[in-house]
């Protein structure tokens, strides 16, 4: 990837994506479950640009949305409303109204007084909703605290006995449609034991219903699955699929599966530029343009990304990468390994097509990176960098 | 304060800045250090909207900013360029220029690799630039690690022995001018000791300055002044002013402070709507239409908000607030006690004003709130919530 002439006509810090890598992820995931009817709904809180999400629907990608700022960007994009699914725990009415409008695929709901919620408005409008419930399997998927869903100490689903309780209603209700059973227990998942565990829990589970005769066509193993930050193993995809498959063995739902992370997150590279070194007597720190408003992950979540300086050797010495916003929690590596830089060099964050823009903020007043595509290779604008201007246009207007 | 109103006028999540006491807070350290020459530097970090900073003007603030954008914003505000500080160990070369072009009043020098830049570009531009070096006494400042900053293992500021280098390569060129000496070491400071102790230190090297016949008119001491959040005991401000003016007896520097926490954080609440409530056999989780993007530091550095229902008693009992962002890490509060809610409830976080919407995002393809302000109890707003249409503008018309 020739990182100087894309810094050069886009600027620095500036993500980019290469969409072969997200194309060769996304059929992968097809391949995995071809033996089954399957439908692979893109996460899209990873990474929402309306560029990816058209090139995503051309290769046949659903939508896993979770609030209808997603599902409206999930329809402009052209993903069809029949592959849309909205999900989270805190849907609006008005969000619900709207995606029944709609008439998405189907509604994950996350609570007893939701699936209510769900039917008075349904109701309202006159329609049936479609809806499948998330069910909390209580199963440490072994993540980061604030990633992990999975248990009961979590915000995510509801328990097992409710569930039934809640499916039970809907069978009776003349406003609510149950088509399908969910889990997701977690992010950045690495162990497959979990999710098998989980499966064959949720799999018992949808064998109970449809021996009450619910007719229960979708079982949506959500997302999670992790990628290789530093050395994690990842969990390969056919053998994800064989072990989810193994759990059903006698019904033919189906399958549901919503990756995010794993579509878009090494397609992306964080490009940015040295400002210069400082040293002190304790440490080395390399500034660049970048800053954990453009990428929050180290911050938050302590979470690493591999980096690099384009095209630059020399004998490497241990450094923190930190950003120009004033709070220490501002940095985008801890002890990197990096040759002495220079004023203009490039330094490149990888990993980072998931979880990057979609969490990027104004802090410092600072302006949110553009977004380019590679496809084939050629470089795509697909996102412009912001102005300043546009920061403060809607404050101006009031002062 | 009728958040019911305002909520119904201005919908939620909304910020809401009590300008009266912003005044208070602003006039109270006007007070503190009345006995000298003063400058208060407000911290646009803090909160920038173009509204409270005009408001600031009027009181005759001064502006501390850490990216040319929050220098911008301080100019179209109305404050003066001769009381604008450009701090941050970061500044792009654009933003030296731009600072220098705009002539504020001076920059805090990070390094001596940044003086060796800021020298360069004056040069080009043919002016001599103001500066002030920031100096890292290296002290503790007892707070938490992403916010503190005064020791060597942080990126900021440069040590003493470096500073006199600094000050001494200054005073021969012809292209810089030493105009100031600054130090800073954290935020949320609740503890005076350590700030005496820092002002000792720099006071001294003051002296060894002007002993070196350099003009130093500008002794900054930074901010970082805390608020209470829960049952912090706050600094004083008297007992501040006082134990600062006790380290300079022998020389009479004019005081810049940079206060932007103290000014502004208890000033604002962050109202939210209870979409509804969720229990299993483990937990009590109250669901907002707030979440992590509009307020990030219960998340980030597990800040404690206090949180209320309006107009509502009856038994509290332990509960988590959570929004309806697709993580576990997404809440506002632990374990908080609130009476049974229900749908539509408004929930009231309060010491919002501070690191609110200045670290918002759109993360989950969420809007950002309205911000209004209460002027002698009369609201105004000062920015209107963002659109969803807004959100993907820049993106559709590159589809």
């Amino acid at each position: 990837m020739d990182f100087r002439s894309l810094a050069q006509t886009y600027q620095t810090p500036l993500y980019v994506y290469d969409f072969d890598k997200v194309e060769k992820n996304f059929l992968e995931f097809k391949e995995a479950f071809a033996g089954r009817k399957s439908l692979i709904c893109y996460a899209l809180k990873a990474n929402s640009n309306l560029s990816l999400l058209s090139f995503l629907a051309s290769l046949g990608a659903g939508a896993d949305c979770v609030s209808i700022g997603e599902v409206k960007r999930a329809l402009i994009a052209g993903i069809p409303k029949y592959k849309i699914i909205f999900s989270g725990v805190g849907k609006r009415d008005d969000e619900i109204e709207e995606a029944l409008r709609e008439d998405i695929l189907f509604l994950n709901l996350e609570s007893y007084e939701e699936m209510q919620r769900v039917e008075r408005i349904a109701q309202e409008l006159g329609k049936k909703a479609r809806i499948s419930i998330r069910v909390n399997p209580n199963i440490d998927a072994k993540t980061h605290p604030y990633i992990s869903t999975g248990l009961y100490e979590n915000k995510f689903g509801v328990e097992l006995e409710v569930a039934k309780q809640m499916y039970i209603y809907v069978k009776s209700s003349p406003h609510l449609e149950a088509v399908g059973v969910h889990f997701h227990i977690g992010s950045q998942l690495c162990d497959l034991s979990p999710i098998t565990q989980a499966s064959e829990k949720i799999a018992d589970f949808l064998k109970s219903l449809l021996a009450l005769k619910l007719e229960i066509k979708f079982f949506d193993i959500g997302g999670g699955l992790g990628i290789c930050y530093e050395d994690e193993k990842i969990i390969p995809l056919y053998d994800y699929a064989q072990s989810i498959l193994s759990t059903l063995k006698d019904c033919e739902p189906t399958i549901i599966c919503e990756p995010g992370r794993r579509i878009v997150g090494d397609s992306g590279y964080l490009l940015t530029k040295v400002i210069g070194e400082k040293r002190n007597s304790h440490k080395r720190f390399v500034i660049v343009d970048g800053a954990m408003n453009d990428l929050m992950r180290p911050t938050l979540y302590h979470a690493t990304h591999k980096s690099f300086i384009v095209g630059k050797n020399g004998e490497e010495s241990v450094c923190d990468i930190v950003g120009s916003i004033c709070e220490s929690g501002d940095y985008l590596a801890k002890d990197a390994l990096l040759p002495p830089t220079q004023e203009g060099d490039l330094v490149v964050f990888e990993n980072a097509g998931a979880y990057g823009y979609s969490m990027s903020s104004n802090y410092n007043s600072r302006t949110r990176p553009a977004e380019v595509a590679l496809i084939r290779g050629t470089p795509k604008l697909i996102k412009a960098r912001e102005s300043l201007e546009s920061l403060w246009a809607n404050e101006l207007e009031l002062l």
